[in-house]
C-alpha cells in the first residue's frame, strides 16, 4: 500500500543526511565531550560546527546563548520557570501574557505557575486568529508583567503571529518576550536577533532532525536560571551529559532546513495550495486562516458532516497520515481550541483535520491524497447522520 | 596507535546491537507515537517491549511508574524538585538528607533548593566512604525530613552504599528515599522494589545505551509533580515528544547490561583486579575504598608525587583514556571530594586517577595499560619536584 505522510507538524522524517552525520557518535566517537582525553576532545570540532550552525540558523549573536535541550517542551518549561524564579517569585511582576492557542508545553506550565503565584492572562485572538499589536498594547501593564509568551506559528492552523511587532512593543516597555518557534523553523525565515525576542524555543524533530533534542535561544543578559541543575554543561545553563549525536544532527538539520526555505516557500507551498484548492472544491468545506497568514505547509480543514476522527481513520486505512490537530492532543476529543478561538461553530470545530506537508512530500502523494479524500468525504457524508440536515 | 577506553564511568560505547535496534526509528518508522495513524501506532509494539524491559530491568512493579527522561540529570532534578513542590514548599518537612559525594545533578539542585527554603544536610561518611545506618538514624528527624537522597554507587570511587538498609530505615520512619543508581546499573544487581526506594534515577549512556535518554522510577503513590509540563506524555509525568529511538535503545541496553552482570562480576572484575594489583605493586600508590565494597569496574588510584592531570595526559598520548574523577568535574582542579571525605591527605587527593572498565575492555588492553602506566609513573616521578621529598 502507498504510504503518504502528511503529519509533519507532529513530527518529521529524519533527513537521511542527518542520520548519516550522526552515525559515528554511537559506536566510534562515543566519548563524553567533558572528558579531557582524546575520546572526549575528538568530538569537539563537530560540536563546534553544530553550535555555529545553530547560532547562524536562528540568527543568534555571539554574545547570546543557544543551549541544547532534549525538546521544545523542555525549552518552554525552562524559560517560563526561569522567569518564575528570577522575576515572578522575587518582584511585583507576577504576570505572564500569553494566548489561548499555545502548545500545552507553554499553557500547562502557565497553569502550574498560576498555582504558585503567577497571574496568567490569555490575550484574545482577532478574527484572523492572531494577537494583534493593539491587543498587546491594551493588555500589557509593564509594572505588572514579567513575560509575554507568544508562539511564532500555530501548530494546528499554521497561522503566523506578528512576532517582530509584538516583541518590539514588549521590549519598548521593558518586558521580556518569549516565542515558541517550533512550527516556524524550516517553514519561514526565523531570526531571533532580527525580531528582537529574549527567548526562542525549537525542537529538532520538527525540521527533519532527530527526536530527543531541542534548543533554546537566550538573549544576552536575559534573566535565567537552569531547569536542569548539575554538572555545569552548556556554560552552567543546562546540565546533563551532552547528546553529541543529537546536537550534531540538529545542527545539520537546521542548516538543511534553512537551505530548503526557498523550496518550502515555492514547491511545498504549491503542493499545499493544490491540496487546499481541491479541498475547497468539495462542497461545504472550510480551511482555517488566510493563506497569506500561514506557514506554507499547513492546512486545517473542516468537512461539514464528517467527524475528524472518522476521516483520519478512513485516510489511514488508505495509507495517508493526517491529524485531528496537534498530535499531543489527539487522544482527547475536545474541539480544536484554535477553531473555538477563531469562532468557528462547535460542530465544524469537531470536524477539523490537519494536513501538514514537508519538503519530502511529492506531487504523486498529493494527487493520491486528493483522490482518496474526495471519495472518503463523499462516503462518510453518505452515512452521516448530520450532513443531510445541514 | 592503540586506543584503550578506560573511562566507562563517564560514558560508554553504545552496544552495536543497541545501535542496530535504533536504526529504523530515524528514516523509516519516524512517526510520533501520539499520532493516531499507522506512522504513530506502528512504533507502539517496540515501545511496549522497551517499557517492559525497563520495568523488568530495574525491578519495578506494574503499579509503579518508569518514565523516560533525557538523562539522569533530568531524573535527579525531577525528583528533588517534585519533593520540593509537593512536600518542602507545603509542609514543615523542609529537610533533604544527602551525602557530600553526590553527583552535581543532586548536589547543585540541593544548593538551588536551599536558596528557596529547603534545608540540606550532608551526612558524614564513615571511614569506608559510605553513610552507615547508625549515621542515618542519628540525623534523620522524621518530623522535619522530606527526603533522603543517597547514591547507590559513587562515580569516582565505585564505592557502594548500603541502599537497602538505608531505604528500609527511611521507610520505617515514613520518609521518602531517592537513590541515584547511575553508577550501579549494569555493574551490580539493581532492583527498586527489592530495596524499597521511592525514586531511582538512571542514564542509558552509562550502560552502553545512547546519550540523551535516561529514566526515572517512581514508586506507586510517591509524591510527584512533573519537571516538564506539557502535552501529557508518559501519563502526564514527563511531557515532550517521545524519543522513540532512544527509548528502544535504552530498553535493550538495560536488558543486555543485566544479562552481562555475571560477566561483569567475574571477568570485568578479574581485569579490574589485575590492573589494581599492578597499580598497588608500584611503590607509594593507594587505591581508594575496599575492593569488596566497590562495583567491579572502578579504580580510583593515587600515585604519590604524580599530578593526576599530568598522568592522564601522559596516558592519553599513548592512547589510553582515564579520568581525574568525574568527567563533569574534570575541568576544575579541586581535589577529589570523595577522597577529601575519606580523609586522604590533600596532596594525595590531587593525584587521583580513575580507571573504569566495561564488558568491552579486553585483557590485551589491560596489559598494555599496565605497561604504559608503570613507565609513565616512573618518568613523571623522575621529573617531579615533590616525589623525592616524600
Ligand atoms: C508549537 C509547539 N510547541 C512545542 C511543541 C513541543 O515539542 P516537543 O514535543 O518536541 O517538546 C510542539 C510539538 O509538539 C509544538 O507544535
Ligand atoms: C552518579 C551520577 N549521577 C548522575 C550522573 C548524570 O548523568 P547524565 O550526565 O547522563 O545526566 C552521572 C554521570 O555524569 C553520575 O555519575
Amino acid at each position: 500500500m502507498q504510504r503518504v505522510y502528511l503529519d509533519n507538524n507532529a513530527t518529521t522524517i529524519v533527513d537521511p543526511r542527518v542520520k548519516e552525520a550522526m552515525e559515528i557518535y554511537f559506536c566510534q566517537q562515543y566519548g563524553n565531550p567533558n572528558s579531557l582525553h582524546q575520546f572526549g576532545t575528538e568530538v569537539h570540532p563537530a560540536m563546534r560546527v553544530a553550535l555555529d550552525r545553530l547560532y547562524a540558523g536562528i540568527g543568534a549573536a555571539d554574545e547570546d546563548d543557544v543551549i541544547v535541550t532534549s525538546c521544545a517542551t523542555e525549552s518552554n518549561n525552562t524559560v517560563l520557570k526561569a522567569v518564575y524564579w528570577e522575576v515572578i517569585s522575587k518582584t511585583n511582576k507576577k504576570r505572564i501574557l500569553t494566548t489561548p492557542v499555545e502548545h500545552p508545553s507553554v499553557s500547562h506550565v502557565c497553569e502550574f505557575l498560576a498555582e504558585n503565584g503567577a497571574e496568567i492572562i490569555e490575550l484574545p485572538l482577532n478574527k484572523y486568529g492572531i494577537v494583534d499589536l493593539s491587543t498587546l498594547k491594551e493588555y500589557l501593564d509593564p509594572e505588572k508583567t514579567a513575560l509575554v509568551s507568544i508562539m511564532w506559528a500555530n501548530n494546528e492552523t499554521g497561522i503566523i503571529f506578528p512576532i517582530k511587532e509584538l516583541a518590539a512593543y514588549a521590549r519598548s516597555q521593558g518586558v521580556l518576550f518569549h516565542t515558541d518557534a517550533v512550527q516556524a523553523i524550516g517553514k519561514i525565515p526565523v531570526n531571533a536577533r532580527e525580531v528582537g525576542v529574549d527567548y526562542l524555543s525549537f525542537s529538532a524533530h520538527k525540521f527533519h532532525g532527530p527526536k530527543g533534542v531541542g534548543g533554546l535561544y537566550i538573549r544576552q543578559g536575559a534573566p535565567f536560571v537552569p531547569l536542569l541543575h548539575g554538572g555545569e554543561h552548556m556554560g552552567g545553563k543546562r546540565s546533563g551529559t551532552i547528546n553529541v549525536a543529537g546536537m550534531v544532527g540538529m545542527g545539520l538539520a537546521l542548516e538543511l532546513a534553512n537551505y530548503a526555505l526557498e523550496y518550502e516557500a515555492t514547491e511545498v507551498r504549491r503542493l499545499r495550495d493544490k491540496l487546499e484548492d481541491a479541498i475547497l472544491a468539495i462542497p461545504d468545506t472550510l480551511v482555517i486562516g488566510k493563506r497569506e497568514l500561514r506557514v506554507p505547509n499547513t492546512i486545517l480543514a473542516s468537512f461539514r458532516g464528517v467527524e475528524g476522527e472518522a476521516l483520519i481513520w478512513d485516510l489511514n486505512k488508505q495509507g495517508i497520515a493526517a491529524s485531528t490537530g496537534s498530535a499531543c492532543a489527539s487522544e482527547s476529543l475536545e474541539p480544536n481550541p484554535v477553531m473555538v478561538a477563531i469562532g468557528v461553530d462547535r460542530e465544524l470545530a469537531h470536524t477539523a483535520v490537519r494536513f501538514s506537508l514537508s519538503r519530502f512530500t511529492t506531487e504523486e502523494e498529493i494527487d493520491y491524497t486528493i483522490e482518496v479524500l474526495r471519495a472518503s468525504v463523499k462516503r462518510l457524508r453518505e452515512i452521516s447522520s448530520t450532513y443531510k440536515k445541514c
